[in-house]
């Protein structure tokens, strides 16, 4: 598993060198010796022509020396072949650049499948197929093609090549910070995104992941690995295929299933992943993320020359979750000391031209915002850059002097600072300088907003960081051998439904409360039952001749005492006898005194990506209409638990509505907890569905309950 | 009202002329000078020092020939005696550039007015205060002093001068098109919002307006305007201020109103506004929709040599409600034909390297796929403009032929393309040709589909439009006699709120059912009741002593015919008489027979900025919970309500649940009109509350309707 040898190698084969410029395989050579490699290069072609110089081998058991990674640049059907004999020479792994393997449906997943047995007989590490390939930047060692990478601590994972390179050039031109390794996975026939994960999240030269993904292969291992990683570094993620259209056309350049987003979603965030969904914003959060501290408060300060563009990141960063929180008073009377009488010093504060003959006042401004205990960090947008440009030349030196200012409080403070400037076009030295400290530049608003709202979103991950929740099953461990010995007989008896009392029974021993009244037949009967359920009880003629029980004087509520179950049956029973002197009558349902109930909704199922995963819902029309159901990847944490619940649209019908009491949320977390235990504990369970359970204000009911089973274990 | 002398002023005074350079007084000739104004430049000031040549006047009134725009430099208690003079001349108007006025509360208020009735008196038009300036472009009429604004067709129309700057900027660096005109409102002390618009709209040089606002002062009038305006040229807005702290802020820097955004939002869209709310995309979505015609059908395709970019861009196309359809047979039959055999033939188009060596075939796929009949924009996404720096230098001059080729398809089909280009940053010459042919390019994947996006939301516009819904009322022109008789007599006798009947009575004689179901003492009164209902009738015991009517016998449903309804009176009576003897019993009520019945409510309220609303939303625990409700500018049109009823949440419930019948969805239609027409014809109606109404399979009934007042008429 370890990748070391593949992505540090130190000698390259590459396999269908050529003398053709439009050849891959000419290319290859060309750009390894362009950009100074400096380990050992081996062309490798049947005709043994040299190429720049370079001797080319017919074979590569001809190569003498040891081989760490061969580059096949040749069709898809040579792959088996070539593959069997970098085993023999004891390469590390390969890069495959040729289409025509899973994405090209049964006969390419057949070649695809060849190609995977013989390189695990030969212990053969895959990147590809069906890649643009692999780049490590800082050793120059650069298997794509794609010229003049920026070199830094941005490590880049992609599904599609034309994405690398849109982000490649961007880095290029718009910042000062580059990457250290770049992967197109391809078809991840062997190597996989988790495993790239595990790689670059141990690595010591990359501080940041950045990933384009369409779908993923076994999203639960992805999603262990990245709980792993977010810990240390960030991972930004841009998940494509949200839409029908869209899954269609990742699906036919990839040949792989994209995800349903929404699950996939609230995994990601789970897991500490900065989810992306413009572009645009992609290598900017990636920027801001490698280079500057996160903020642990979600608190910003904004700082403006321009009140429209204070006012528009202010509605962004709301859209964004991040607070804009009012300022100290010492904060306030600082900066009314130094700005002019129409500044508004309320958060976000418009120095209204204030600074426009001295930048170093700009940037004392930023200082006591970034010294007010509650402010996080700092968003700085308008005209800083442009002074000079803008109002006069001679400002230039003092608005350099002042971006130095700026640039040290990073360190100072240990806060964020991110900075939009009407003036980047314009690349002046300033900005430059602001750079050079680490701090992000860009022109677009937008941008700005969201990277510091993601420094907010993952400084928040860190803080409530919990190891409990990474989606790891302990297979059985918390299995009843009652529960176990319920499962086996429903497979003895060939059959992959629990019977409902069989599912409740499994829920109770797991200490969920079932609804399972009892019909007692005689008083004596009753008062028993009664006396189990530890409760105020209610009593019910059974008889399927009453059907307007209360009507017959067919039940009795909040009955407290052993005398008050026995006098209650009694009557029960008599009235019934005189209200349909023909009525059959079995006895009565013996309940537990319950408040006012609401029925909500409990499912689990397998996902196609991620395994287990659990919905939770309100029950009747909320479902219905309005689909108000969440979803969580299972297990899940208390914690989860909690913000489920809170992420349902009728949320507030819980606290109680026009006066009611609160019903009982802590009971639905439990069962949410004691659903997330029964599926850890029995991997046979395929799907449950409990449908309806009432929550009450004291305690939850499950009325009915459903399990279905997959395979036996141990098939 | 007329601001044609003004916006194409021959003549400048700047009051404040002055010699120091950091002054505006100072600027603004230097300005003129360097730009090139053609008009008659007057420099006034009290110390009559010449500038730049030109001979300084110690007063406007000084100046010998006739002066059409002032720009006034000097602070705002200046400003009333300086009007006055300017009266004198006969200046039309008047560019106002201090602060200090209404944005200062009180004190600056006072100012302000003063200012305003002087310009009343001399029939002088104000543009701010505050303001950053005014600038006719073509005419080199800069009295802003922005520099190197790009001439063009785009009316630009802010509430900021740095957005301003900010869009210029990017005109400048990223586009080959420009602006007609562009004024800054300032705090709007005179000339307001739709007067601005009404101007751009008839003037023949501007082919979209661009607007940043953050506030209204008269939104209805706006509405109006942009009703008149939208018909022929596009209007993009940017309103921000859309979070509690961005009002703030906004207030802060404006002292204007910042709006409700919900209600300005739907308004806004009804009257064919394009929406914007991430400033990256302003101007480019003013770029595409001043150059490119509109798309009638909501139907485009993508055109990709890039997976990743067609499957991003299918993403960002399904959320903005734009179709990507299925392509004809003949259309894939002949894209077959061009493109190998792994090239995704399905929309998104993904022609898989198939063009890179010559992209003449990739000119050819966009004319086959505008000339599908169901496709009715194009967006090209991915390497296009590239092909000669990725692939060989020789493709650069067939390229530059594509090139040419797609650009002619706008003219040939009359449909628009929109271009993304990995390659912009490079800027080929490819790709300036583009724009060229009215194609705009952009870098980004986001811009690019929010622009297509745009050209099919303003295409379905124009085809929808229907000039009844306007926003104007024609006070009073459907009022009754008897209706404005009952307002009157409340106000009479002092009270600003009807009672219960009175506002049912005037429900009423508009057409709504309202639910006055009526007690019958004897069976003929039952009988003579039930006949002017029209329908089967339901009776009902009437007694405060019975309270479970159906124990007791008490209802009797589905009464035809005359006999029906006399026996079923004469059992009722019989059977509670039985049920209890001692039951005071008051008659049966009679109602129509009616389906089962869901809560909705309908409510109106005057709105700060756009004078009367209508709400309808779901009754009970929806509004309470989901909060559930929608929101119109009054009066409404058929399909507004239509609308208003299929964007509640809820909505299906009223197609039926669970296998129920659906409701009366026309009833509901028809009555939502019959409240506009009542706020219509009363305007001295400040708020109407029905609440509950009931809306039953056939039919439906206002249960409690309230009325309250405002000032009655001529008051």
């Amino acid at each position: 598993m370890n990748l070391q040898r593949i992505f540090n190698a130190e000698s390259v084969a590459v396999i269908g060198a050529s003398k053709d410029e439009k050849k891959r395989g000419f290319q290859a050579i060309k750009t390894l010796l362009n950009e100074k490699y400096q380990g050992e290069i081996y062309p490798v072609n049947p005709k043994g022509e040299n190429l720049f110089g370079l001797h080319c081998y017919k074979s590569i058991l001809d190569i003498e020396k040891d081989i760490d990674i061969a580059l096949i640049t040749t069709p898809a059907k040579t792959v088996p072949a070539i593959l069997r004999d970098c085993g023999k020479k004891g390469v590390a792994g390969v890069v495959i650049i040729a289409g025509g393997f899973g994405e090209l449906g049964e006969k390419g997943k057949k070649i695809e499948n060849e190609m995977i047995d013989v390189a695990r007989q030969n212990k053969i590490r895959i990147i590809g197929p069906n890649t643009s390939g692999m780049i490590n930047v800082n050793d120059n060692m650069n298997l794509v093609g794609i010229k003049d990478v920026p070199k830094g601590n941005i490590a880049l994972l992609t599904q599609s090549g034309n994405i690398a390179l849109h982000l490649i050039i961007e880095a290029k031109l718009k910042s000062q910070i580059g990457f250290s390794y770049y992967v197109g996975v391809g078809n991840e026939a062997d190597i996989k995104f988790h495993e790239y994960l595990e790689f670059f999240g141990n690595d010591p030269g990359t501080k940041a992941i950045l990933m384009y993904v369409e779908g993923l292969r076994n999203g639960r291992k992805f999603l262990q690995q990245v709980y792993k990683t977010t810990r240390d570094k960030p991972i930004i993620l841009l998940k494509s295929g949200r839409s029908a259209t869209g899954r269609k056309s990742a699906g036919s350049h990839t040949g792989s299933l994209a995800g349903i987003s929404e699950v996939a979603r609230t995994a990601f965030e789970r897991a500490g992943i900065i989810n992306i969904e413009n572009s645009d914003e992609l290598f900017p959060v990636a920027e801001s993320l490698s280079s500057l501290p996160p903020i642990h408060n979600n608190k910003i300060a904004i700082l403006a020359d321009g009140g429209g563009h204070a006012t528009i990141a202010a509605d962004l960063l709301n859209d964004y979750g991040v607070e804009i929180p009012d300022l100290h008073e010492k904060t306030k009377k600082k900066l009314a000391e130094i700005l002019p009488s129409n500044a508004s010093l309320q958060n976000p504060i418009d120095v209204a031209g204030g600074t426009d003959s001295d930048p170093l006042i700009f940037a004392e401004c930023a200082r006591i915002l970034l010294k007010d205990k509650n402010v996080g960090g700092l968003l700085i947008v308008g005209l800083f850059g442009g002074y000079a440009i803008r109002f006069a030349e001679k400002l230039k030196f003092i608005e350099e002097d002042a971006a130095h200012q700026i640039g040290k409080l990073i360190i100072q403070t240990g806060k964020p600072i991110i900075l939009q400037s009407l003036y980047n076009f314009a690349r002046p030295h300033s900005l430059d300088l602001l750079r050079y400290y680490g701090i992000p530049v860009y022109d677009s608003l937008d941008i700005s907003c969201k990277c510091i709202g993601a420094l907010a979103h993952y400084g928040h991950f860190l803080g409530q960081y919990q190891t409990k929740t990474n989606f790891v099953f302990n297979w059985g461990a918390k299995a009843k051998n009652e529960g176990k010995a319920i499962i086996d007989n429903a497979f003895k008896e060939g059959r992959n439904v629990l019977l409902e009392q069989e599912a409740k029974e499994i829920l109770h021993m797991h200490g969920a409360s079932v609804y399972r009244d009892r019909v007692a037949k005689t008083a004596d009967e009753a008062v028993k039952i009664a006396k189990k359920m530890d409760s105020e009880v209610v009593l019910k003629i059974v008889s399927p001749d009453i059907l307007h029980k209360t009507d017959a004087g067919g039940v009795k509520l909040k009955l407290k005492t052993e005398d008050d179950v026995r006098n209650a049956f009694n009557e029960i029973i008599n009235n019934a006898k005189n209200y349909n002197n023909n009525a059959v009558i079995k006895g009565c349902l013996v309940s537990k005194m319950l408040g006012a109930g609401l029925e909500v909704i409990i499912g689990t199922k397998i996902d196609e990506q991620f395994g287990p995963i659990i919905m939770f819902g309100m029950g009747g029309i909320m479902v219905e209409v309005l689909n108000d159901v969440v979803f969580r990847v299972l297990p899940i944490s208390r914690n989860s638990a909690k913000k489920m619940i809170r992420e349902i649209k009728a949320s507030s019908i819980l606290d109680g509505l026009r006066g009611k009491p609160p019903l009982d949320k802590k009971a639905i977390i439990n069962l949410l907890l004691i659903v997330s235990e029964i599926i850890e504990s029995y991997p046979q369970i395929q799907e449950m569905d409990l449908n309806p359970v009432i929550v009450h204000e004291n305690g939850i009911k499950i009325v009915d309950a459903r399990i279905i089973l997959g395979k036996p274990l141990h098939e």
